[in-house]
């Protein structure tokens, strides 16, 4: 019964007792180093390779310790709402990493606050450190600039504990280092953001390295294996009930909890039938036999619904119910029939097992219900799948290009989908084994995605995966264009997609049709790459398309899709054309708002 | 002894009074409108004209209204932080009414949090509307988007009351105006922030509109009359003892509390020697043939700090002793010497008297010290000026641009700052009469001034003002750049200075002179415009200038100068100059932050 999965956890959790006990020990005399090349020397053990923010006047000092590490960047960024969307970016691509973002105090944390609030929502580890002032001033709290007069140094600590599941506060060297790998640890096994405010002398102070040696580790403890025993009783009785008609739904958690591996096996092994809610699409490859796509509630396409909703039992991971994530809450699956496996704790039809975690029961589950294959293959699985449709115009419509894109992937792209338009289009579109899509259903800030392709970007040069595809809206390109320049000076060679429909398209289906106030200015779109740092023309390329010929032809050129330059696509597309998806999301949503009475 | 000031303070309170009595009474039979409907006839009757924001689901119905109204213009920003920049832009300028911007539940209004912690600080009346979901799904709390996940639909209201002085959560429609009500006086009277969230239900309930015949007002409460007299007595008694050798330092809150007028009575009676803190600046017309110049403690110039700390007695009116508004806490002037006069209450030498407030003390204050003007005449005050030095190359250098600009500006201009060079150079260059300088000292927020430009020029063509001219580094104008993009579609035509300096020059004399941390990308300046929306580049014109010889030629082309379109002029400038006034302060401040030991 015992798994590589549990030694790992029990492995992890050995570590953390070392550290316990290593707090407790007098000095060792191991090298002292500064607390901030103690953080650094964290970060890099956990794999963290790019820092973005931005300077600021209490954060100097210790980005001459970023800028003189070996291993981590300074990406620099326009601004820290953007800085703040690439570490998202950075955290959601280099798996069991994290994502971080330096500020300074006030001006700079304040304004990376959304981005933060969002990695809570949609639980990304990142981690914000905000440079403050010293620990004297921090004491006589004097009217610095960036304060807001009252004496309230407290304000922006107030603000960063409603998005962050842990904050470190350091003011004293002798605990910085335990705090930090509190705060690293809490991050990681989370995967929710966490706060640290790091004062200009506190980064200069000498500590032990002796820490150091014990690794950190995300990996939570393992299951208490008399409960974790009953469970899969309890589990493997319902499999056999169902006599094989089961079905698996895959969520967020599965990607934010870094059970992939595990889903594959059970997936492989036991031959039930798979989809994806919106949030984990791409949790396993698409081109499996045995995926039959997405599942939306009644937004779903109506074959995969009835799969769904009629099997006898319904095995969710990591599954993250939200309004968009689950076609307006409606999902038609009594929770009789389900059984809920999240990051800490299961549920079996009505009864909860805190405690037991998805990572660890995982392999335990594979091993006892593989025995069910032949059971579940009696079980058909309609291919996912997406044709082009005839039309007989040259229109590039919503209902044209998702299904063309298609085809334009390659295993390994990282694809980011902007919350509107591209983020719906994208769900009925099959995508290629090893694709990751990055999407923000649930938080759905417009913009996020041109942050977080930068840091998804540098994350998948990491590791070695393949071409970074962005599709954003002209309406959500504005709020955070400036970042394409960061992706220029870091040699960075996406491919973006801008799909020009003349404004905030999702929200004319929402309310406001016509309306001015869902208008935007047009932008030489072209021109973007250029004006932002490509001066001389030779390192970017950008392109129109108005028509379906058009962009077949690019998609066709085998220079562009090589994607050896950063390149921008503008796609003209009608203002009034949505994907499927959006327009049934946007009917259901725009009733539950009753805007006008 | 009576002064219309007084008579203006004693109306609002009588109004203030009635609007109780009105808040108590039944229903009267008035017409019905919509609780959004009430809120913009408020905001009409104090002289909003814009409202700044974005679109986004929780806000599409209010903005119906919005869209609907006969005199409120929706501008539509490219992102809510520039958004919240311009209302407070729009705030400063349009004195004696409020900055006003619309955002959405969560990831609209905390993008703004930045920029109205800004106003908090630097006290700029701005209303924060944020459009939340239906009251009906504030009880349920599901698990919409743009919430956090765990049911904490207060959260972003806990963020709120960090960076406003007042607050309503509009949930019943019966009490719905009377709230409304309060919030914008608190806004006006206290100069800062509020907050509002406005579901999407309660926008289009009905109520009464019976206490809009009741004019709400930002005059503050007439002062106690015998307090007030007893520190008039107070100060005539310090006065009479200085023998007329008596000072007047102008500072933020002259501007913000709106006692310009009262200023000018009181310099131009009393004769006495005036001079303005940085945030003071403008405060009176410079051209006062006893205006002396910017005080800033030990950054001053030396014959300026001299004259203001060896006089036997200061009228401090409005200050606000941050670091860099006091040349880093650097004033020399004992508290035995000084009166300080503030919104709400009065210090002489140690004593407080709390509720003796600037706008109606000072009128009588006139009164009782013209008879001092003779003697006071008896001190000289050196002129105010800035010259061109001669310099034996063609370089653009700090020194030479200030003065040189000096001499370009009308009356009437609209002059705004960005924090960093700029900030600095414009503290030694005289500007004409009846100029407003718009700055942002104390909170110190890089990207601000291009938003705020965009609400200044916004409120300036609603006053007639002059030319409406931004100077901003290229480190700044990458945060916030795409907002020139509203300025073109709301045909503002600002004359913008990029000041391209090769980076963030402020932070390479504060720390880290050579780092690359404080590079940035070059952008192709001159094309911004176009890129951004004057597609056909007939509505723009940009312009770079390498050389004195160009920046002289180019203004004093009568063409540009007329600012008949919106203009950029890139203006290339030494990476390692700066002004004078930045230097010092750079050298204060970085000693004092101590960054590496």
């Amino acid at each position: 019964m015992s798994s590589s999965t549990t030694h790992t956890a029990i492995h992890a959790e050995v570590n953390r007792l070392k550290l316990k006990l290593q707090a407790l020990e007098v000095e060792d005399g191991s090298e002292q180093i500064y607390v901030g090349q103690y953080l650094l020397a964290r970060l890099e053990q956990l794999g963290v390779t790019s820092m973005f923010g931005l300077p600021g006047d209490f954060n100097l000092g210790f980005l001459d310790l970023v800028e003189d590490h070996p291993t981590i960047d300074w990406v620099g960024n326009c601004n820290e709402l953007n800085a703040a969307y690439a570490a998202d970016g950075f955290g959601r691509v280099k798996e069991q990493s994290i994502g971080v973002i330096l500020t300074t105090f006030g001006v700079g944390e304040l304004s990376a606050t959304n981005g933060i609030a969002g990695a809570f929502s949609e639980m990304v580890p990142v981690l914000h450190i905000a440079g403050v002032p010293s620990t004297a001033q921090q004491k006589t709290k004097p009217m610095l600039h960036h304060t807001l007069g009252d004496g309230r140094y407290d304000a922006y600590m107030k603000v960063a504990e409603q998005f962050s599941v842990a904050q470190a506060y350091l003011n004293n060297p002798a605990t910085a280092a335990v705090e930090i790998d509190h705060l690293l640890t809490e991050c990681m096994t989370k995967a929710r953001p966490v706060y640290l405010t790091l004062p200009t002398d506190i980064a200069y102070d000498k500590i032990s390295s002796a820490r150091l040696k014990i690794p950190l580790s995300g990996i939570p403890p393992p299951n208490e294996p008399e409960a974790e025993a009953f469970v899969l009783d309890k589990i493997e009785q319902l499999v056999k009930e169902a006599d094989g008609n089961v079905v698996i739904l895959l969520d967020a958690c599965v990607v934010r909890h870094h059970a992939r591996k595990e889903t594959r096996e059970l997936v492989s092994k036991t031959g039930f039938p798979v989809y994806a809610a919106p949030m984990g699409k791409t949790a396993i490859n698409e081109s499996w036999e045995r995926f039959g796509g997405i599942y939306v509630g009644s937004i779903s396409h109506p074959e995969i619904k009835e799969k769904i909703e009629s099997a006898k039992l319904i095995l969710s991971l990591g599954s993250l119910k939200s309004d968009y994530n689950s076609g307006n809450f409606t999902y038609s699956i009594p929770t009789a029939r389900t059984i809920e496996l999240h990051s800490s704790w299961t549920k079996v039809q009505f009864s909860d097992f805190p405690g037991i975690g998805m990572k660890d029961l995982l392999p335990k589950l594979t091993s006892r219900l593989q025995a069910y294959q032949s059971a579940a293959l009696k079980y058909d699985v309609p291919l996912f799948h997406a044709s082009v449709p005839q039309e007989d115009n040259d229109i590039i419509s919503q209902a044209w290009f998702w299904p063309t894109l298609s085809k334009f992937f390659r295993p390994k792209d990282v694809i980011v989908a902007e919350t509107g338009t591209s983020n719906f289009g994208i769900l009925d579109t099959p995508l290629p084994d090893d694709a990751i899509l990055l999407n923000q259903v649930f938080w759905g800030s417009i913009g996020w995605s041109v942050g977080s392709c930068l840091g998804a970007a540098l994350a998948a040069r990491d590791r070695g995966l393949g071409r970074v595809v962005l599709f954003v809206g002209d309406g959500s390109l504005q709020l955070t264009a400036q970042e394409l320049s960061t992706m220029i000076r870091k040699d960075l060679k996406p491919i973006i997609f801008v799909l020009n429909n003349s404004g905030y398209t999702i929200e004319r289906y929402i309310h406001g049709e016509t309306r001015k106030y869902n208008d935007i200015t047009n932008w030489k779109w072209t021109s973007l790459l250029e004006t932002f740092g490509d001066l001389d023309g030779t390192r970017s390329k950008s392109y129109t398309t108005n028509t379906k010929e058009e962009l077949t032809n690019l998609l066709d050129d085998p220079e562009f899709a090589s994607a050896s330059k950063i390149q921008l696509v503008e796609v003209v597309m009608p203002m009034h054309d949505a994907p499927r998806a959006l327009k049934v999301q946007a009917a259901l949503s725009g009733k539950t708002n009753a805007y006008t009475k």
